[in-house]
């Protein structure tokens, strides 16, 4: 028998008291970024959320859109203007928004997961009342902010065996939908069902000590440890608010948030189910 | 006290034994046409699957969207060839008709159940593998034939509670999407259910034994009566295929298959409540 | 199609967001007076009684028998003497209560309930020791005062789809039985229920600021404007005692409690599932 | 330690090997005669329908009351006619049955066996239409013939951890109630419930060969034998019905009955914990 | 019919309340001494764990098998030295004690409770992690100490309805296997289980006032007691540590604990199903 | 990164099409042979077996232990004679397998499951009726032929998450104790679980065509290519019973056998996670 074989079981086996650690646990992964463009890389997540879901893992996947969205509003003839970093979204826009999310990218990512043999079913926040939401700013049209979150579609779901997939639309109770960032939207869930972890998938090594130097990267941050952080300028940009994303999780119930590299080939199972950390973990403690 | 409020209390307590019947029983709602355009229309339609909820059916709502589709594609500047009353579907259309069916379609009902009080979920003919499909005729492209409904998301979301609202979307093994008849797929999904009643919401009075005269509304066929109303041209255009769902779903294990005048302001509520029957019914027998 | 349809519809669809209030809430009604005498209200309350349970009210009927008992007493040619408004009731006297309430009203009641389709069990509160009673006064005999509720016998009929129907009787630990006011008894079950609402069916409008003019009802008291009503001579005579087991269901974990017209067809009805109050409402605040 | 002591453990464990058989298994018991009447009779008989019901065996009563019946009709000054030893029962008579068996017996058993620590809910043949019933003979009046047993009361009250009592009236769909033969209901009652065992407590000492004689006890008779033992003239009179009975309920679906004297105290305790066989034994084969 | 039958009626009826009594509750018998060697008291032990399941009594069977273990030792040629009464245990020791107990022993008991009609399994302290121990003192070797109860195995297994038979081995997190004192590990089961009773079987009467007076049994004892007893001089030797453990039951969470004469037969009977208290009862008050 | 972790991912990931195989699948592991002595094949095997439990396979554990049993036999200076391949097993023998089997393999192999972090109940034939024997042959005396499974003990502890650790022993209902063939029991066991696969643990490569050239393994026959194999001398030796429980398994009731070669560390895990199937697999057709 080729060696080869032998190394096999081996990895398999060394998987085993990660996949204990993990039994019968909630997971939220934020979904985006190259790991959502690129073809392999996408197959790969999908591989990756199906294997969990075997061994015992319980995972959602939250998702946003904005360059599907872009696009879809670029075939339509529809210019967006950004404020802040945020799209001025008129009810048009939304509408768009909400195909986009509801329809072509939830669906998609459903058909991807069931190809490679789990089983999926897609909703958005509309669905069962999942994210109540309101208006964050007049100026900035339907760009909601999150009131509430209903976790309960989405453990019927999970109950029931499925892998729930979200798109990040939000309604009011007057019917009034709005988009809202997925990074927020997945932390708030992750908080709701006081997930074991929110693994929020980025095109970034982690936080850095040195924005220069890969190897410089942070492991594992307390909550404590953030506000010193940002003072000091080492993290900055986008990954202020990622870092806020994953103290609001842990603030409000999950165990434990990762800034994980979705740019690395099955970043999930690495960061899961090895001694190999890959990114950066913010704990509590 | 008033006569009216007597009348109230007459009139609720005229439909027990309508509710009676149906209580605990599965009725699938094919929702289109002008009950799916009109405002006024739409939201009757809503309260009448909200209140059958609370009374004790387990509503099924499933809906097409082919004026939506079309009106997106026109905006998107692509046209559409018809072949035979089918629309020919290209990769980018069945694409379009994902987003705005599983997208815009789907949630915006979800969203106005939810806004009469309802809880409802909004799936596709792909969560779940609900519809599996194959290519109908390589000529019109992403056009879907059922080749097998797998009801369980159905049945695990109204074990749950929720209404579910189902878009017409199918796929194969190989995770191509098609766009799948409404009428056909509520009526296998009918047949597959084995519901008490297939209800088809239309824009006729039903089948009428004198096209010219509305007074010759027949309420009630078997099965073995279509034949020969089509043989002698009771039956004719789009009336054909509307019965032959409804046979369908009959002979696949529906207790009954109505079609009704979805113009009618609370025609569903009318026809399983009170004794004024609106529309044609078909049983097996 | 003719206009009474329409508003058959309406009226139906008018009762929804009421129904949706009540949905899988536990209603007490105290049956009695007229309504438990004339043949035409015995039958509307009846199919109130099984048109909620199909709404997914949890309807618990509670019962008397005065004139029933001494319509049998005079028969068996057995005199009642009343001390205060109580029957004197010594052991062959209850016995005929027993007979009479658990025997002939409660079977009685069982049988109309499912004459117009609903599924009723009758039991007494010496059935599973759901009222332990003790006496109230050795001069009035076998007249007894509720000791503690035991409602594990209701619930245990109401999770098995039943419509629980009581008559009030109690015992002790030695076995006596003794004779409860059903007012009383219905107000305690309600109570330790926690149910929704306690509806004591009367001969009554109700409260009325000025018992001459039927206008003057009063359509809602808190529990702390009862003792200036009675204290002001408003309230007076019969009425004292109604509204003391309005408030004792209330206080006890109820969370309503309705004393109502049941001269008026359907009045229960009317009262839950209209926005045509009935009568006067107690609540806690 | 005293002999007694030991000779007492040794009457526990020979009930052993008796227990085991009857663990969870349905007991149907139509009790009457003298252990209704006798008061130190009746206290052995509730005594064991407890002890039973804590050693596994789901214990079914079942009761008629013709002597009760007979003295209160006397009281009302009422006449009975009898007729093939059946009375002919008018709306008045039934009326009277009805307050006799469900008011005054039903409950004071339930309240017997409470009071040795069992728990009971006492029902009729029309509580959750448990007996369906048809006139007899319309020169009877409303004496009652079984139509169908719906023994699902029974079953839920059982599963409930209840004993329950059942009097043996039933109703028809139009709701006139029928005084039903309390052997003959207990007979179809142990068929529908499959029961292990049907005991008819009687006033004889069961089957003999020769009624001289009474060690002429027949201790066991399968149903082929019971033709001849009728042509033969072994079994007359009172005994040719309820050896009817016990057939009836082993053809329907229990597996023995036995007809049993219920003048000795403990009868049932005795022929079901112990060696010693009291009164005949009937079987399918 | 014999007067003798009459008797064992009333034997079984008068042990109605003391099932009651027990009825649904755990019991830990802690069997060893002559009742464990004596065949026929071994008989009589396995048929009275047999009766008491049967009426509704969840009985865990704790052993050790102390004389088994020295018979085998010696067979192989081991000698054992004992210190301060505990058998000095080495690694060659521990296994024959673990073959002895977890094969020998604990499958005899299996199949003698399985030969009187009972379902029994037969687990050790290391099945589950039932027991986790530590070494007691390094000189005496693999002798246990208890560091914690994990009661889920004997819980599941009462659960499924088997009769749960415990060796008293124990293990800790490196996998060592220890001996444990079969007293201790009972009275630990106990206070884990929250039992009803620990029933300790000795070869004594009991606690004796003196000695040498058979007749100067204390029936009850509170934990308050204990100390002036030992104290005093009433209780030494070999009760010393039986008081302790029943006095370490009742503080972890068992209702009482009784030290019974095991040489009595069927005195766990006795104990629970008469009036005839046998040996001393230590109750927490 | 390095590439070793990726190419764990990979790995991991090429393991989930045979673990959604195995998905909530029981399979039999007959443990012996060289796994079952050599400490290091021990560990992987136990590593195997939890692996294998949290992604979701139930694995039942059946051994034997031969030389185990005489060894200490040898010990105790007790001979054994052979016949036909079968140890004379006189009483005292069959205590020692007794002792040995269900005392210190099993025991042993718990604790080592454990130690892994899964969690294991060790029992043997006789608990819970698993194992019902008759002597094969008297001249052999306690050795057992199996009369039936009972498989609930089984079934049990799969259900509560345990890991069954199952020692062959088996006893009649005269409580006498026999030894079973390991093989045999696992064999008959796999067929009354209708177990998905049985894997027999061997110190051969499997079923050769040339027993000298290792390369000529048959990795898959049928139960008709059995007979063939035979008749031709391919099969001979101790390969003819290993192959027969393999087709006794299949015929009663499991999807397939396995005869393994256990010396390959994981072999387990590599026949059932990798495409490299490991010896020759027995199937029905």
């Amino acid at each position: 028998m080729s060696i080869d074989i032998a190394k096999r079981a081996e990895v398999l086996i060394q998987a085993l008291p990660y996949i204990q650690n993990y039994y019968g646990k909630t997971v939220v992964v934020k979904y985006g970024g190259s790991a959502m463009e690129d073809e392999s890389l996408k197959k790969a997540v999908m591989g990756d959320v199906v294997l969990l879901t075997l061994v015992g893992v319980k995972i959602v996947l939250v998702h946003g859109g904005g360059p599907e969205i872009s696009a879809t509003l670029k075939k339509l003839g529809k210019e967006s203007t950004f404020v802040g970093g945020l799209r001025v979204t008129d009810k048009e826009t939304v509408e768009v928004a909400q195909m986009v999310l509801a329809g072509k990218v939830n669906k998609g990512l459903v058909n991807l997961i069931q190809n490679v043999g789990g089983r999926a079913v897609g909703i958005s926040g509309m669905d069962g009342h999942l994210i109540e939401a309101k208006m964050l700013d007049e100026s900035l049209g339907y760009v909601g902010e999150i009131v509430a979150i209903h976790p309960e579609p989405i453990k019927d779901l999970l109950e029931k065996g499925y892998i729930p997939v979200v798109s990040t639309l939000g309604c009011d109770k007057a019917g009034n939908v709005y988009n809202i960032n997925a990074d927020t939207a997945a932390a708030y869930i992750a908080g709701a069902l006081e997930a074991e972890s929110l693994i929020n998938m980025t095109d970034t090594k982690g936080v850095l000590r040195n924005a220069q130097d890969p190897q410089s990267l942070i492991a594992r941050l307390s909550l404590s440890d953030i506000p010193a952080l940002q003072e000091s300028g080492v993290v900055t940009g986008g990954m202020i608010p990622k870092l806020a994303c994953c103290a609001h999780a842990v603030e409000k119930g999950a165990k434990r948030a990762f800034i994980i590299d979705g740019r690395v080939p099955h970043a999930i199972l690495i960061e899961m189910l090895t001694d190999e950390g890959i990114g950066t973990m913010v704990t509590a403690e």
